[in-house]
């Protein structure tokens, strides 16, 4: 696979487009079922019942359908060696069935790795909105990635 | 379903093992191919090529299973209403195939919710630990809970 993006190339105020993602009702339910089976995102009337107001997609579902975002649209196009944590996540409103996600991925941080000198730390703000454009997930990702080298 | 824990019940210092899960390779993949293909989560030779040392979860796989064990071994029999983020997330150490994950919560606030009288915010420390007693994951996650109500 080729790479495009290592360390270097990644400065703050960088912002990638990350493409979209349809959730459908069938999802939603099947990643509760395994993963967060609370009523709310189980089923219509507790979801209706709730401060949800509506079957919504369990929050974990949300980050991970960013987290595909992210991966196809850059990080598999990159020298990301993986992830130590994430900071700050808000869900900020509720993923119903039938929205489309878009991400949207700010460089707000990157700093060399003492420890490795051969990668460096990347914090990135992802920010995940629904088809009206309001935000529903928030959070920064400090990521590891390989430093450019000659031949590399 | 019975409602055993309300805002008032969960009060600071308070912990509640989870119970654990056991993670299969098959599972990490499937996972993985889903909503984080990065080779290091979908390959053998890839996984122990990279930092991570071997096939690993996704860190959002980890995230998920610990939300399974936390919503059955809890969040089901008490009045939560969901959750507005996760704080300090941070993955400490891989988790591979075969892994049996614990996790554990400890209350460390609660406080009542000002917008919503019949609320209270109870901020949750998770602890997922491997089969080595390894903390592989923690996070901070407020959450919402009705409060105890007459005859509630």
């Amino acid at each position: 696979m080729t790479k495009r993006y290592y360390f270097e190339d990644l400065v703050p105020g960088l912002t990638f487009e990350l493409g979209s993602y349809t959730v459908s009702r069938e999802e939603i339910i099947e990643f509760a079922s395994e993963f967060d089976p609370q009523p709310f995102h189980l089923d219509e009337k507790a979801g209706k019942a709730s401060i949800l107001g509506g079957l919504a997609s369990s929050g974990w579902h949300t980050a991970s359908i960013t987290m595909r975002l992210l991966a196809l649209g850059l990080l598999n196009q990159s020298s990301c060696q993986g992830a130590p944590g994430i900071e700050k996540l808000q869900w900020r409103k509720p993923v119903f069935a039938g929205d489309t996600l878009s991400a949207r991925m700010e460089v707000i941080a990157a700093r060399p790795l003492r420890s490795r000198p051969n990668l460096g730390v990347v914090t990135m703000r992802l920010e995940t909105r629904n088809q009206h454009g309001v935000p529903v997930m928030t959070y920064d990702n400090p990521a590891l990635f390989a430093r450019r080298e000659v031949g590399g």
